[in-house]
């Protein structure tokens, strides 16, 4: 027995088209696999005469955007335009019209995820949302289900293509910022104005849903500090490399404490990952997610983290579990959100790197190393690099706080026989 | 608002002794996360008086398995013994009384799986089996649900930790098979009888799984052709690495084909893999699975295959999800599987790897390569090793049949020139 589910569509832009075109390809293969018959109803588009790529039936594009969120012949309604004032509109209109919606939209979650999930829950609808966050990984499937019992310590995750491709460019050529910057925005992968990206604000939007569903609690992207990568240079990339590490842009999210309410940190960073890591073999525009768990382990996920099909491939997995709840009047509300208790950010720890321009001279290392014990962090490596006036030494030190680093290095910068603080990342570490 | 479901466990072995660990420590969170209230009302086991590691309520152990599937104040089993025709029986008796069921029972699916997921249609309830692939890896989710709607053409997976473990060993250390076998025996890696691993038996299981639900086909372990590693020597290792290649047992399932019926074909042998390819960098006794799809591109999930906690957190992960259904009067029935097109083993293709030991004299190269050309088969690349009396020639081929291929080796084997006919390995390329 097959029941026909009818989508309505908002947005037909690269994954809007790549998902229609999907559909129509796998349709008889859907509807083998899970008796659902999926329909292409309407989709709303800003220009209607604007040549497409895909075949439609006359009648399926609109310019009114109600005409699917609000119409008695649309089931499901797929999110994917981007922004957030309007999809918000958008999205809670469909939810409370009894609709289940699918969006890609991490902006509009990382913003107003709490009250949209709470409207789903009000209307007995479902909000799926598997290519917000790295593309085609079906990483929001495992966190919400698979690992849902499992006590998540943290997650870790390259997740914007874009600065991953440019870090793996400077590693493997050795090129400078600017020139992969120049070679990515000639290539496409990263666009005219490179902000979003480059300054993280993309894998800020993404480290909160991570945190809101790893956790179950309500995180926004305010909540999550970043740091780019634009201050990443080739010779910062060297000397990492020298000791055993590449740098990666990460998304990190931990959790701390014993029992609820955990304290949640999340945040976005330049990292040195150490060379055996698996998520130091993840090179070019790949996405991958790193999840250690108290039972589980250690489990990797690894994919493509943009681009038309491969995010499409992502909003057909949810259309079709909506569908198929739809299909068998079978909705599984989740409760509602809990307050997250976001730990301070100068409160979070990391093992650093550290550099410093010295005076090649008896008795610097013990001054040096003197302020990094009186201010509570201590070190697990040092490396002297060049002599004299050129010496320099690079520092890995224990797990310590942010407030305790950042103390160190303002401590460090007042010493006579230090010439320059250098470059210093958060690096990963077993403890 | 929180609903109670009572678990019913056949079992207490290192996996379900961990699952009840779990589930106690996890009680409270999932509670909070999901609205469930998890019980472990009853479990049977052989013994009742046998000491445990977790501590459990007066009452609970019972040896007598009918208490919990048939018992009233039961709401879903869990199958955690192994085995094939008694866990048939249980499973079966569970899902006829109306019990969701969940289990890690690779053996038992791979044998029976058609009448049990019908049996489970029938009777309006889940059985759900993530555990039984690759343990803590959220593989069977990311197939059945993220990737219902995805054109997936491959999936090859390092599903056995056990070989891994060894083949990592001789690969890293150059050490030999018998070595690494004693050695792994002696950590507890491998069993005495190492049979089920080593010969790839427990793989073969797992291929005829991962292919039933990849595809939604019901297709059983006498399905897949399997080889395991003990013909493996330290000199095919080597030979390999100078070409660029780990060994590595793979379990591999591929569709070909445009449309439905499309052929499948499900095989495990060991495997060339390039050292640039994610797989090649799958150490130790970590697993592995490696999915190509028309619209996702490639991804890959990583972590621990097998252990206690790590299996566990994978079967509590479907006790989550079967209990929900349960709270919410919810079930998803899936359509019955279909009859698999199986593709002949010997009409299934793929790259090779062969070595002959030859004369090193003029025209033995054109005369080999001739013997190729005649059966079909197109040499990708040659390399000669040696001189003399000791020259071998190490070939790879471009895609060909398993039945052109051993009919090249058999010609091969037949000429005065060619002294022996080395190893062959298939091996992985990106035709």
């Amino acid at each position: 027995m097959t029941s026909t589910v009818r989508i309505g569509l908002v947005g037909m832009g690269t994954v809007g088209g790549a998902l229609v075109q999907l559909v129509q390809e796998q349709h008889d293969d859907i509807a083998a696999l899970t008796g659902v018959d999926l329909v292409v109803q309407r989709i709303a588009v800003a220009d209607v005469t604007k040549p497409r790529a895909v075949v439609l039936e006359p009648g399926v594009l609109t310019d009114a955007v109600d005409d699917v969120l609000a119409a008695d012949d649309v089931d499901l309604v797929v999110e994917l335009v981007g922004g957030v004032e309007q999809p918000r509109k958008w999205v809670r209109a469909a939810l409370s019209a009894g609709k289940s919606v699918v969006t890609g939209n991490k902006a509009l979650l990382a913003a107003h995820g709490r009250e949209l999930f709470d409207l789903a829950v009000d209307h007995g609808v479902e909000l799926l949302f598997e290519a917000s966050v790295a593309g085609g990984i079906p990483l929001m499937r495992a966190l919400q289900k698979s690992l849902r019992g499992e006590p998540i310590e943290r997650v870790m995750g390259i997740v914007n293509g874009t600065t991953n491709y440019m870090l793996s460019s400077m590693t493997e050529d050795g090129a400078d910022y600017d020139e992969v910057l120049a070679e990515a925005q000639a290539l496409g992968y990263a666009e005219a104005d490179p902000t979003a990206d480059v300054e993280g604000h993309d894998a800020q939007a993404k480290a909160a849903i991570i945190a809101s569903v790893a956790f179950g609690v309500s995180l926004t992207d305010g909540d999550v500090p970043v740091q780019g990568i634009s201050s990443v240079t080739a010779t910062d990339i060297a000397n990492a490399r020298r000791l055993g590490y590449v740098i990666k842009l990460l998304a990190v999210v931990e959790r701390s404490g014993e029992r609820a309410p955990y304290e949640i940190s999340a945040r976005v960073h330049p990292t040195m990952v150490p060379i055996g890591h698996p998520l130091a073999t993840v090179r070019g525009s790949f996405n991958a997610v790193f999840i250690e768990g108290g039972a589980v382990g250690e489990l990797m996920l690894y994919g493509r983290g943009a681009g038309g099909r491969p995010t499409a491939s992502a909003v057909l997995g949810d259309v079709i579990e909506a569908a198929t709840g739809i299909a068998h009047h079978s909705v599984r509300p989740l409760p509602a959100l809990r307050d997250a208790v976001v730990r301070p950010p100068e409160a979070s720890t990391s093992a650093f790197y550290l550099d410093l321009a010295v005076d090649d001279q008896p008795g610097v290392l013990a001054e040096v190393a003197g302020v990094f014990g009186a201010n509570g962090v201590s070190i697990r490596s040092m490396e002297q690099e060049g002599l004299g006036a050129e010496a320099t030494l690079a520092f890995i030190t224990h797990r310590a706080s942010e407030r305790d680093m950042a103390a160190t290095i303002e401590k460090l910068a007042a010493l006579s026989s230090v010439n320059r603080v250098g470059a210093h990342y958060r690096v990963i570490s077993d403890e």
